[in-house]
């Protein structure tokens, strides 16, 4: 009977599931930053779900808090991150489900800080700073904590900088701030943004933030695990400035989602943001505050033993076998690039950094009022064929294409092909106009 | 070389791991509400791990949109939950991780809700309401979204009442409220408490909170999945009142963690809340506004195909299964309550209502100056042998066990091996006395 049931149910996902799911295992997915799954990670997440813990407290689960722990402390070590961000001192390191919920724990984290500082009824005084590149996350994380939408900064950038949020322009803005009597807070920088790859100048913001008492963030959620090879590394140089750091393992680091990694350097600014004591989850090990309890690192109360998946990639495939994986990506890239500057239809509108390519097909006698359509169409015309996925963004009102590396099948036959395809494409609509 | 790592990989789990593992698949696991795992459940979770998608938006995958619709419509129907929870009107179901952000993302949206009637300088003025057994995630909530601790009032409760919130005590607390110019906004009831399945009166509360135009949630978080019986259904009556429900399917569903299921009655108010739209997330569907993009119904951005597992456990053991599962829990509870109320030693602190029973050793001569220093021994005396796992909670000053049953592996054996070692553990600590 059960397995009879098996079989129909099989036969529902290959009849009404899978045509409804959008690839993101596909060698020929470029749209969004990646979502690796591998089979350390796969076995990581078996095995999670087989026991099935629920490791809020340490008592709910030894293993769980203590592997994280140490999984986290490996990984920190291979981004060479400061001590401050290991275990060992006052800091420490948390799995998150995703980045949102990574700056929105430290924001609150900053939040409750200056607040104890300056009263609790200064909230509409707080301001906080990134670039016009940072991603949603931020703002909703403000919409959550209650910060006003007026106060959240958004410092415009342009190609002058690569998209890169400048000193200067953080400087104005923040003693503009001071002078209306407003309270800078928080500083999000970001290192491999998510339209373009930019990569704010941590080492000069972060000296802004800290002679400003600011917390500072770094989001590096896609670029952070290029920083484990040491020609990389250097674009999170000035992290030792920080407060916090976020990279998501979920994305190029073939951990399978969810498995977002945030360091922080004083743990107890989050703990007393967001922790709770019920009757009914005290314990012997809590009371006597030997332990850690990630439930009060976090939103949820609950969470899932995602640290296995993390040790199976790290023990399973080990430093040099990641650090080629990545590599791999960025030359798979590389290629790309080189192929669309070949092309003079096209053009590359910001610098590769990591995996992502930033181009767009040129306006026929450069009318740019042509060109938005243009590429719309012409992500439209690869999309609809379902060979590949990519996808868009706008920069400085420049609507461009985005094709990201990052699928653990991906080899060159398949950029080519993506390539292939983006020129019968384009010919085909240069065609019609 | 790779299966060699393999090899010693799980040898390390073994050796390393396991020994530090809490079993919540235990059948002698009786500390907290359950967190079950099952084999429906945990193909779900092999299927939505080799996918690995990201569904943060229809488009990312618009199957794991439509099965979430498609499932939470069956649950809500297995629940006789009003129509208007349900997918096809303004309102719907959605997926969150834990009953902590089910409750965070419908304060966001009740507290967003008012200040966009009241203006957004009131915060401070926000009250809002439970009673003191409520869970700890509603005052989590509350230091997130900003609301000030002093207005969170969690009203006094007490055996009168079985530990339900008191719809008298309730007015006066609103009253004298508005009286000193304080916004009432929010009341949150419970089916089921953590301490002792206390179950707060939804009709007559529910009524209050409309006459008083605040938002009323109920969090069913573990005694939810009860209510599919008939004969427990009666639980929720009232909850036609609620704007929002809440019932985690990863507690007693058979459903692997993590799977928080919360239905609302309009969805335009969390996605008010919650709603972010950046350029790189733009697409045809959305824009048009054809489509449910969850994102806009939780914090993260990123989220797991996570109905999957639920889809599986539906399909594969279907209403009248699952409905014996939760019977028969509910009838090993009510076995291991008569057991207890035969021992004269012991007393029942509580009525039974589902598989939670809560009892202590009575102190020699009604000495309850002993009694909490008794009964920590006891739990600690039977939780040292590992054997079993059970918890304590305090109620009225009372410190009493917990004896939550809910593994899917637990049997009649399982509950009387429980009992016949809490009373050799009670014979002997009472003989040093």
């Amino acid at each position: 009977m059960c397995e009879e049931q098996n079989f129909y149910a099989i036969a529902d996902i290959q009849a009404k599931i899978l045509p409804g799911v959008t690839h993101w295992q596909s060698p020929n997915f470029f749209g969004y930053y990646p979502s690796n799954s591998s089979i350390a990670g796969f076995l990581g997440e078996m095995m999670s779900a087989g026991l099935n813990v629920v490791g809020f407290s340490w008592i709910t689960s030894p293993a769980a808090t203590e592997l994280e722990m140490i999984v986290l402390d490996w990984f920190g070590k291979m981004l060479k991150l400061p001590e401050e961000f290991l275990s060992a001192g006052k800091g420490g390191g948390v799995i998150q489900g995703s980045a949102s919920e990574a700056v929105l724990v430290v924001l609150l984290a900053a939040r409750d800080k200056i607040l104890r500082r300056v009263g609790k009824n200064s909230l509409e005084k707080l301001v906080l700073y990134a670039s016009d590149q940072t991603h949603s996350a931020l703002q909703k994380a403000c919409q959550i904590g209650g910060i006003h939408p007026e106060n959240c900064r958004l410092l415009r950038t342009d190609s002058s900088t690569d998209y890169a949020l400048s000193p200067n322009v953080l400087n104005e803005a923040i003693s503009d701030d001071v002078t209306s009597g407003l309270i800078p807070f928080f500083l999000c920088a970001t290192v491999g943004t998510t339209s373009s790859t930019a990569v704010d100048p941590l080492l000069e913001l972060g000296k802004i933030a800290k002679s400003n008492e600011m917390w500072f963030h770094v989001d590096a959620a896609y670029a952070g695990s290029a920083c484990i090879c040491p020609e990389y590394r250097h674009y999170i140089d000035g992290v030792e400035e920080a407060d916090s750091f976020n990279t998501n393992a979920h994305k190029w680091f073939l951990t399978n989602f969810d498995c977002s990694v945030l360091w922080i350097k004083d743990r107890n600014a989050l703990i007393q943001a967001l922790s709770t004591n019920p009757e009914f989850l005290k314990n012997k090990a809590s009371q006597a505050n030997l332990v850690v309890d990630y439930k009060d690192w976090q939103i949820p109360l609950g969470r899932r033993f995602r640290s296995l998946k993390l040790w199976m990639v790290m023990r399973l495939y080990g430093l040099e076998n990641l650090q080629s994986y990545i590599r791999n990506h960025i030359n798979l890239a590389k290629h790309f690039e080189e192929l669309v500057a070949q092309d003079p239809r096209f053009e590359i509108v910001t610098p590769r950094l990591f995996s992502l390519v930033c181009f767009r097909l040129l306006p026929p006698h450069n009318d740019e009022t042509c060109a938005t359509k243009l590429n719309h169409g012409l992500l439209d015309a690869v999309n609809s064929t379902g060979k590949i996925f990519a996808s868009h963004t706008v920069l400085s009102g420049k609507y461009l294409l985005r094709l990201a590396v990052g699928a653990p099948l991906t080899e060159e036959r398949h950029v080519n092909a993506a390539w292939k395809l983006l020129q019968d494409e384009a010919s085909a609509l240069l065609a019609t106009l």
